[in-house]
C-alpha cells in the first residue's frame, strides 16, 4: 500500500522535474542496499534487479526469476519480468522500446541518501544503456529520491508522531529511574530494557542508543555509554529514538543532577537551558516552505554566539524519516562535508530535528533536540517540547518514604 | 580482537597482491553500507570516513570528530583523525605523504560483496586523489576485499560451525513438528518461534527464512511460506539459517510426506533424492585450491542431466560468511549475471555450499543444501549431510498412542 502510494508520488515528481524515466538498479540488497529500496520492494532481491518508472506513469520491474512472485505481489508495477542468466535482453528490450531522452539513476555527491548505486553497478548500467543507444541521457535522481523520502504522507507523519511518543515514554520513566552514582551504562541498560519490553526497534545503532553523556568530561556525541557514575552537580543529556513500522524519532533530553539542598539547576545551567529552548523556537519560527537550511541554523547559531556560548559543532538539524539521519535538505552551516544541502528549499512535507548545542563548564553539555514537520505555512512541533532541566535527585516531599 | 585480525591480514593480501593502499571511503553508513566495513569497524560513522590501509603496514582513519573515540577503541589502526568541518584537508595530507602508486578502491563490476563505494562517493573520491596529484592509479580492490571475506580464520569457522549446529538443531525439531494438512505459513511460525525462544538472529530477511515449499506446485526459492498445506504423496523443502556472532548458516533440507499405508519414498522421490546426494558427493569430492567453481558445478550439472532431469536454473553453490550469499568466487555456470567469478580459483579458507535441485513430477522439488569448507587438499563437510528423505506422517509405532 505504502509503496503503491510511493511509485505513484514518484510518477508525480518525475512531471514537477521534467525527467522522462527513473531507474533504481541493484543486486543481492542484503549486502549492499540502495536506501531507495524501502520505497519501491517489500524485502530483498538477489539477482540484477532494475525498477524502471516512466514520467508517462508505466512501471517495470526486471529481476531473477526466483525473485518475481514476491516482486508481483506488490501490486505496485505494471509489468514484473523475470530472467534466469542475465538481466541484459529484457532490459534491452524495455529500454529501447520506452526511449526516454533523460533518465534519472541513483547517485549523489551530496547526499548519501540519494547515493545508493555502487560504482560497479554504475558501470553495469551504463554500459547496457550505451548499448540500447541510449548514451549521454543520465542524470543524477538526487531531485526524485529526495522528494520521495522528503513528502511524508500523511500516514508517514502518523508512523512518526507514534516513534516520539514511544520515545518520550520511556524518556519519562528513565527520568524517574537515574539517581547520582548510576553509571552511564546502567542508565542505558534501562531504557534498553524498556524497548525490548515494549517490542520496539532502535532507531540508530543499539551502540549507542540511547547516547548517555554525564559531567564536564564526556566523549561528545555518538558515544556508547561509559562507566563514568552520575555526580551531584552535573548536567546530563541522552540521545535516543525508536522506529514505528520503520519510521524513526530521534529526541535528546537534558537533566540536572541536584546537589543536597538545591532544589534546581544552579543559574548558569539555567542559563544555558533557557538558551537553548530559545534557540529552538527562533529556528521553528523561521522556518518556510522556501526558505534555505542555512538562514535557519543562522538563527539558532547567531542567538548563541550573541549569548556568549560557542558554536555548536554540526548542523542544527537534520530529516528523519526511515533514517534517524534522513533527507537531502539540511538545516547546516555551509561546511564543506555538507556540500549543497544546507542550501535546498524547505517544502511542506519535510520532518527536522532541531539540536543545538552548548557547553557550561564544570557541569556538562546542554542539548535539546525537538522534531518539527513543514507544513504550507511554517512548522510545527511533533515532539513535545522540553521546556525545564528534568532535575534528578530530588528530595522526596517530606512524610513520604 | 577480529578486526585487528582482518586488518593485519589486509596488509598480508596488499604485499601478495603488490597492491600500496587500500581505500574504504564510506559515508553515514547506517543508510549505505559498504559491506566491507564488517571487517574494518565495529559500528557506523556519520561523516566521510577514510580507513586506509597501506601495504608498509601502516593504517590510517580519517573520520568525524564525533565518530573518533569509538574508532581509537576498536584498537585496531595506527592513526585516528578527525574533523569537523570535512575530511579534504587531513585526507589530502596522509594521501600526498603517503605518495602510493597502485590504490585500490571498493568497487567492481562481478562482485557485489567488493562493490560498497557507491558511485557519488567514487566521483568524490577520485576528486580528491586528483587534487592530491594521485590521478589515475586506481584499480579495483576485489582482489583485497575478496580474500579477507573468503580466507576464514579459525575464529570465523567456529562461527560458522555453531551456526549451523544450531540451524541443525531447529531442522530436527521441525522435523518431529510438521504433519499433513499444515500450512507453509504454520511450518514457519514454528521455526521462527524456535530462533526467538534461542535468541538468534535469522541469516537473511525472515520473510523468507525459512522458505517453506510443499509440492509440486510452488513459487520456487526465494518466496515466502503460504497458505499452501502438507498433502500426503508430496516433497516438502525448506531453506533455512540462523548466525553465530555475524557468521552465517544457510541449508535445505528435503522431506517426503507418507500416504497412509507408505513406509518410505516412492521410487521417483528416492531416485531424484539419491540423485542430489550424489551430485552433491560427487562435487564435493572434486573441489581442491587452484580449481574454478565452473568446473565443480559442471560435475553436479552433468551427473543430473546424464541422470535425465533438467539443468538446475541457477549455480551449484556460493560462498557463505557474515551474509548467507557472500564472497567473490562462485561454483556457478559461465551464466550473464555471474560476470568471472565462476572462474576464480577455489582458495584455501573459503567456505562454500553445494545446492542443486530437481523437479519429481506431480511430488515436488528434491533439493539439499550442504556446506562445506575448503582446505589445502579439499573440501570437508561442516554441515551433517542429509542421506534420506526425512519422513513426515509415519505411523506411530503399534503399541504406541
Amino acid at each position: 500500500m505504502l509503496i503503491k502510494e510511493k511509485v505513484d508520488q514518484a510518477v508525480e515528481v518525475l512531471r514537477e522535474k521534467g525527467i522522462d524515466c527513473w531507474i533504481t538498479f541493484v543486486r543481492e540488497s542484503a549486502v549492499s542496499r540502495d536506501p531507495a529500496l524501502d520505497f519501491l520492494l517489500a524485502g530483498d532481491v538477489t539477482w540484477h534487479t532494475a525498477i524502471i518508472i516512466s514520467a508517462s506513469g508505466n512501471s517495470w520491474v526486471i529481476c531473477g526469476e526466483y525473485d518475481r512472485r514476491t516482486v508481483e505481489d506488490i501490486g505496485a508495477y505494471g509489468q514484473v519480468i523475470g530472467f534466469v542468466q542475465g538481466i541484459r535482453e529484457p532490459f534491452l528490450a524495455v529500454m529501447r522500446d520506452l526511449d526516454p531522452r533523460v533518465i534519472a539513476i541513483n547517485y549523489s555527491i551530496g547526499s548519501e541518501i540519494c547515493d545508493g548505486l555502487t560504482h560497479g553497478m554504475y558501470l553495469i548500467l551504463t554500459g547496457l544503456l550505451g548499448e540500447a543507444g541510449l548514451d549521454g541521457r543520465v542524470i543524477s535522481a538526487e531531485p526524485v529520491v529526495s522528494a520521495i523520502r522528503e513528502r511524508k504522507t500523511g500516514a508517514e507523519l502518523e508512523c512518526i508522531r507514534r516513534a516520539i511518543q514511544s520515545t518520550e515514554e520511556i524518556f519519562a520513566r528513565v527520568a524517574r529511574y537515574i539517581a547520582p552514582g548510576m553509571t552511564e551504562k546502567e542508565i542505558a541498560a534501562f531504557m534498553q530494557a524498556e524497548v525490548a519490553k515494549a517490542g520496539l526497534e532502535y532507531a540508530w545503532d543499539p551502540g549507542h542508543c540511547p547516547a548517555v553523556f554525564t559531567g564536564p568530561d564526556t566523549a561528545g556525541a555518538h558515544y556508547g555509554p561509559t562507566d563514568r557514575r552520575v555526580e551531584p552537580g552535573h548536567v546530563l543529556n541522552m540521545d535516543f529514538g525508536v522506529k514505528h513500522q520503520g519510521y524513526c524519532a530521534d529526541l535528546q533530553r537534558t537533566f540536572y543532577v541536584l546537589r543536597p539542598g538545591e532544589s534546581e539547576a544552579p543559574q548558569e545551567v539555567r542559563q544555558g537551558f533557557e538558551a537553548i529552548v530559545a534557540a529552538i523556537e527562533a529556528s521553528r519560527l523561521a522556518m518556510k516552505p522556501g526558505r534555505q537550511g542555512v538562514e535557519i541554523d543562522a538563527v539558532a547559531r547567531t542567538l548563541l554566539t550573541g549569548a556568549g556560548y560557542a558554536e555548536f559543532p554540526h548542523a542544527l538539524g537534520h530529516q528523519v524519516g526511515r533514517f534517524a539521519h534522513d533527507g537531502t535538505a539540511l538545516l547546516g552551516p555551509a561546511w564543506e562535508k555538507y556540500a549543497a544541502r544546507p542550501m535546498m528549499p524547505l517544502e511542506p512535507g519535510m520532518v527536522f530535528t532541531l539540536e543545538p548545542r552548548l557547553t557550561v563548564p564544570g557541569r556538562g553539555t546542554v542539548t535539546i533536540e525537538e522534531m518539527v514537520a513543514l507544513n504550507d505555512t511554517g512548522a510545527e512541533y511533533l515532539s513535545s517540547p522540553q521546556k525545564e532541566p528534568l532535575l534528578v535527585g530530588r528530595t522526596p516531599p517530606s512524610g513520604s518514604k
